[in-house]
């Protein structure tokens, strides 16, 4: 399975403290990009990978969703969103993603927010999803990017003459890697872009949008610091249709 | 329009000796998986964008290929490759891809190996290709990765403890990049990953295949160093269905 790190305390109490933790879809930079990907959800059956507390599912509903499926591995985020919604049309459950499994032809949209970089079995998972979604029906999500995730120590670099840097190395060698990121010895899953897409297309998906994402220019006057995203990227947004 | 670095004699002089223009086809590490790619040729019409010394056109032409185009912005190689070859199938044309013209529905398969990193219209370039394709037809083309292009200075450094990287500053900022391969000043054009996909996807292109080249353990025990390969990619491969 997966690693559950959001319920180690040290992650959980870090994580709850983010932006997009505590402002919701609003703290995240790529969620006006994420946005812009999604179809209408008006009288949809919206399924939600990685739903973690809840922001995004409570959000589908006030777009009219009908009925909107949360589920997380983590049971402290779990935790928190049933506790936000009394709503009956949003259900919550536990779920390792790396296990899920859905009945067929049961949702109209499928949508994952930085969650699919922990799974191990990412094949499986996508080939879940294809059986659970309806014809025609979109499946939106962002990882982390492969040029993010590839190096054996992601971290910045300056060289002599000052120009910052990220440096890269084994980019095409697939598989977990380690990093500490809130709290020590978090693994995350490498795949190429290539690996990515063509998991999508084998499974049956059509891609509709490829999206690296760069903050605007007024997300950058905003936040300064996130200027350094144009050097690279740290989230892959992608639109595929079943 | 693009530059045409290829008719400069020192330039022209280095390519000439390389591996792929000696050897052809067999002489480039990325042939074998460009090669599983393409369609039956038997009975096509073919167009090679940026075909240079004719190699893919002659190779073409033995898999029963009926008639084939060969474009190149290069006065030499187009002349090189004339002369290689008196079978009336196949056509040479001197091209500069920026301002490329076919005509519609002419065309059953189109290739293009290294050369759309130089085209600066990408997008006008798409459009006239898929024009020109009959419906189901395939377009599959190598270019030069984006994060082998992307940096201010593309190379290798070693870290503090001998770790080999490769350093990438600009990925999002697209735009001519200056490098000196075989002479100085050589332009090419940085796209994202996601731009060159979505280009095709717009112009109404389906993804059928990516691929970030990887030599294969074969490919290194006899090319040792092609190791470096794996740590950032190079190439990137793209099949695509009108």
């Amino acid at each position: 399975m997966a690693q559950n790190i959001y319920d180690k305390p040290e992650f959980f109490e870090s994580y709850s403290r983010l932006d997009r933790s505590v402002r919701g879809l609003d703290g995240a930079g790529e969620w006006p990009a994420m946005r812009a990907l999604l179809p209408d959800l008006r009288g949809k059956r919206v399924v939600d990978l990685g739903c973690g507390f809840g922001w995004f599912c409570r959000w589908a509903r006030e777009q009219g969703a009908v009925r909107i499926l949360g589920l997380d591995v983590s049971e402290n985020m779990i935790a928190q969103a049933r506790a936000e919604t009394n709503d009956a049309a949003i259900e919550y459950g536990i779920t390792d993603l790396d296990q899920l499994d859905l009945p067929e032809a049961s949702f109209d949209f499928a949508y994952s927010s930085l969650a699919l970089h922990y799974v191990e079995r990412f094949e499986a998972l996508v080939t879940t999803v294809h059986r659970a979604l309806v014809a025609g029906a979109r499946f939106v999500f962002s990882i982390e990017h492969p040029i993010y995730m590839a190096p054996t120590r992601p971290g910045w670099s300056v060289d002599a003459d000052g120009r910052r840097t990220w440096p890269i190395d084994r980019y095409l060698i697939e598989g977990p890697r380690t990093t500490n990121w809130l709290t020590e010895g978090v693994i995350k899953q490498h795949r190429t872009m290539g690996t990515t897409l063509n998991t999508l297309i084998v499974a049956g998906f059509t891609i509709r949008h490829v999206q690296e994402w760069a903050p605007t220019t007024e997300q950058i006057a905003g936040h300064p610091e996130w200027a350094e995203e144009l050097d690279r990227p740290t989230f892959l947004l992608v639109a595929a249709e079943r």
